[in-house]
């Protein structure tokens, strides 16, 4: 199966070390694409720059339409452009920090949610009331990290990631530690190992959900919200983005 | 005081159908100033619609903050780019729904939402949740009206909203109406003297509100998820609207 | 427009300071009376001072309705009597603690509550709960200053609120301030140079939603809960102050 | 021991109706002490009756403390002044409503409430979002009978009252049905019999819960807000029911 | 009347110390019966434990059923297989954890619970949540004391609870103390002395509600889930414990 | 990888079904052990079921402990004794309706649960509050089809679902069905065709969700209360079931 792995920021490196991750969890026959938009911030750490990442993903799976993957994940912790991708591909779409969530509400009774800078801490609460883990999730910690730090991740910054999660699971009382950054899945084993507690890279968790709903034969309901956009003109840079009346959804 | 009203859409007779009701309201001295992203869909009735129209309020406000205004309101009921509007100008931003949702609360111990698409209804009950309104709002319709029909609404079409909520104030048991896009702000009047009940229009409402913070010397906060912007490359078309590390807050 | 200010303790010299910080705010054209009940306890910290100081207010709206005013306002951060003003005048009222939420939650994500008497802290807390801002306030601190030592408030007694004020935002992490008394209006202005985040202070922020709400042209709802009350006999002193069967709304 | 049953209404024969069937589930050696209010409505089927209802408890209480019962029962389904009893008297202090509902949810998964005016509906709602009941609590009914006609309940009104509880036990799927107003009380045998389903009238449950927590030895907590009144000066009709800095706890 | 009082774990000493507990409170003419099941652990302080201790608790009240008590409690905090008992009794059934809650919230705004093993704080957890007492219980502390140690509970324990509960007390801002576990019953009386706050035990409060609800005469209702068990085969070791079709429900 | 599959009623003719469908989606490579209590209920259809179908899961996953699987899927709509297997086994355990939810969640914005016996709603409700899922869930609807009697599901019985779920759709205005049965796994595919909307089995969903944590080498956390169990005798037929302080965790 084919999976298209977003990077919602324009920095290529990023994407491709996230895609790394993706391949390196991906089962024999899952081929990760990975892209990132045309356009925007080189990363995401601010609601203006997740304005312009939304309307990113917008974009790519606008153009993934022409050759629609089978699933589709969105590989930033705010999981921007979640609810247009859903409409415009048929294969199911997942946002890291929604199948982190899942993924370590099944391993531990709460955990705690490790992120880079703490003024996006908001977005993933946002997250966690609008997905239903406000029970599981018993904090959200930030670290001050900016998100393009990570490539250069050395023991001092992997450090101090480790200590914020200890901290966060002696102050929450959790079980798990989920990791708010899709620049912190390569650092996802190391953590664990040191820390003896499952720890959720969401890049990883949602190559893996995917497979999962695909092996299903499950696709997104076209019925209600997640019905393919309608068509109308679009103008501006993103006139050649419109959704067309012609426009059949792939394969349903 | 100068209110900059954006219409997150790219229909230029909506925005000033929008404009008309906003200075319909405003108080003397103040002068409103409208506008609408240079792309993006003619109208908002899909995810994927708004995922290019918050990208679009990011855009016009960014443009703003180099003469900005004392109070800025997003005109559309999803109220997109919100959060990413308050980072950017220092003057309070509010969008319709929100203003709406606000001010219906006072007036009544329950109101009910009157929409457009069906399909929006989630979009609205997100905001609903994000807000606080969960209590108050006892339900939201939808009349599967599109948005820009509403320009030329006539008796027949004034008549299916007014049945509408009709429908909704007796199925809810509320006490005042919710109007639930910009392009039913014309038709505000009319519905108030027919249903006998308080009917909110955001438009008019996110105007008066903002005329109110204005009023009392309050601006956004600066501290937490709201602190600028921070500096860092924007590429591609969006690169001319990266916030520049000089840039000092207007008047803080 | 005129605006009612009620104070629903019986201190006089409280009413005064009041409507001084009313009228600081209200708009040209804008005039305010105030008034405080005929009996009851001279300040406002118990459930049982809250019980009378309904009652009082119930009787200034009664009176009030007579020559009713645009608009009430409740000045007193319990919000007592809300609902039975609502009924008896059909201008909008509204309750100074619910004015303040709903500005501090338009300027930032979090806001915390700076109040008098700690044992008040479950007052503020309920009323949070019933309009739909547990989200938004991240925190309720007490100060145990009395309400009427606010009085006389110098350079100590502002320091000590300020350092509660600060206390506050560090460990609830809000971008804003409410202050949780009437009686703490005079000192606004001074709090907000010195914190460098929006204080809100619900009396200023009450005659500001009011004037936005009559500028809408808008009123309490009569369908529902807030339909005027029922004509029926009233015993002992409050014989006078019975709904009468006759008595229409004034101009509906 | 005693049991002081507060009627918040004016009506003497309601209290009398409430008081027999308070004593007629009373445990042999509970002795029912019945009293209204000196002032207020006859009956209690708004906001505005109720906020003078809650200063009528108040009132009831404070002259209760000279001779302080055991208990003390509030017989109105708004339980009015709930808080301020719970300051003054050392025994504990029940609603008739927050009794009811407690009784309720030990007897089914969830329970509907059939009550009298449409108009109060809000205010039970309030209480079951107060007391945490919300999961429990499927519904409440009005039925528009005014509180004072129960007192020469017929067939015809037994009738409706039955039909409502069927029409909520179908629609709601509840277990169970709480009968919404103290005046009710005289019904709940009969209605018992016919309806097949715990009916529970708050009077009878206030009662055994009242003599079960004296039963345990447990009173009202003094730490927190329920602590005793602070003193300080009532003027007018409620001078003389300040409470003094002298005055100790009965009791305790 | 007789209650039925059934130790879910099999420590037959564990039961005559709850036994006598409850008989400590029960009125003249209430019996108390005690039993433990016939299999399970020892003491119940894992999810493990209390899987058998569920299916011990329906072993014993289908065994009652040939001898229905008027009321049934079931002396665990995690109050193991009370819907159970519900289907299977006709009689009211409480769980002391459910007993407790109801009681602390009706002498407290808030309460905080001290318990035995910190692992099962998550259990009390999901029962505030289930029963509603979400925003009465400020706070749910372990001791990490092991239920059977309890049995021998001297001086150096008493004060270690006592300090747990004090500690609960300041942080949670609550004015009652809930003791998380059966075996904290006979040290009650001298905590409360100690606290100076109401220290609810469980076992104590259930056998008081249960007398105040057959004093209603009131019982469990059959509609809905709570209806008798169907009939069907069971295999194994608790085959005899099928319940059988024509077994009809005592007295109903 | 293996998968243990645990039935928890007796019948093993069910057990056999369940494992044909876990069969028919798990990966090559993936094997599946399918086995049921010794002890307990033919079917699960009422809270006394439950308790001993929740001991007989802990008593299966006790015994396969000895040669533990990778993976373990409580096959029953209430997921009884899903917290005791997870301190058990180290390798991840679901619950079918656990894995429903989350994947209906991923699929659609709201979903809808057609199960069997309608008192066994109460069950599904209250696990959707326990994972969170309140607001995915828009309903949950019985039909009052037997357990045991989805074995010879034919055409009427099939209908009768089909219908039963189009009512839920139109009536919720929700995107997705859950199956609310183990039973029910064999109809998926022909009710997906038929309804055209995304149709999830549990009973498939957990398979391939396991598979998924197994792929990311996650297990559950040890820290908190998914520890092992605590040593200690057991009594009666479960003696031999307890867990002992030599016994360490497979493979951790």
């Amino acid at each position: 199966m084919k999976i298209l792995l977003l990077n919602p920021n324009t920095t290529a490196s990023m994407t491709q070390a996230i895609a790394a991750a993706a391949r390196a969890v991906a089962a024999p026959g899952t081929e990760v694409r990975a892209t990132q938009p045309s356009f925007g911030p080189v990363s995401i750490e601010s609601h203006y720059d997740e304005a312009f990442a939304a309307a990113g993903v917008a974009e790519q799976v606008r153009l993934a339409a022409e050759d629609p993957p089978d699933a589709t994940v969105i590989a930033c912790f705010g999981d921007p452009g979640l609810d247009a991708a859903r409409e415009v591909l048929d294969g199911p779409v997942l946002g890291i920090a929604e199948a982190a969530f899942h993924v370590a509400s099944m391993l531990a009774t709460g955990f705690s949610v490790v992120t880079t800078m703490t003024r996006t801490c908001v977005m993933a609460e946002r997250l966690v009331q609008r997905y239903g883990f406000e029970r599981s999730c018993r904090g959200i910690h930030g670290t001050d990290i900016p998100v393009l730090a990570l490539e250069q991740a050395g023991e001092p910054m992997l450090r101090q990631i480790e200590e914020a999660a200890r901290t966060a699971l002696a102050r929450d009382g959790s079980g798990a530690i989920v990791l708010g950054c899709a620049g912190m899945a390569p650092l996802c084993a190391t953590l664990s190992d040191r820390l003896g507690v499952p720890v959720v890279d969401g890049v990883a968790a949602a190559v893996k959900l995917a497979e999962a709903l695909v092996g299903l034969g499950l696709r997104t309901s076209r019925r209600g919200d997640y019905a393919q956009p309608l068509a109308k003109p679009f103008t501006g840079w993103a006139q050649g983005l419109a959704w067309e009346a012609t426009r059949a959804a792939g394969g349903r």
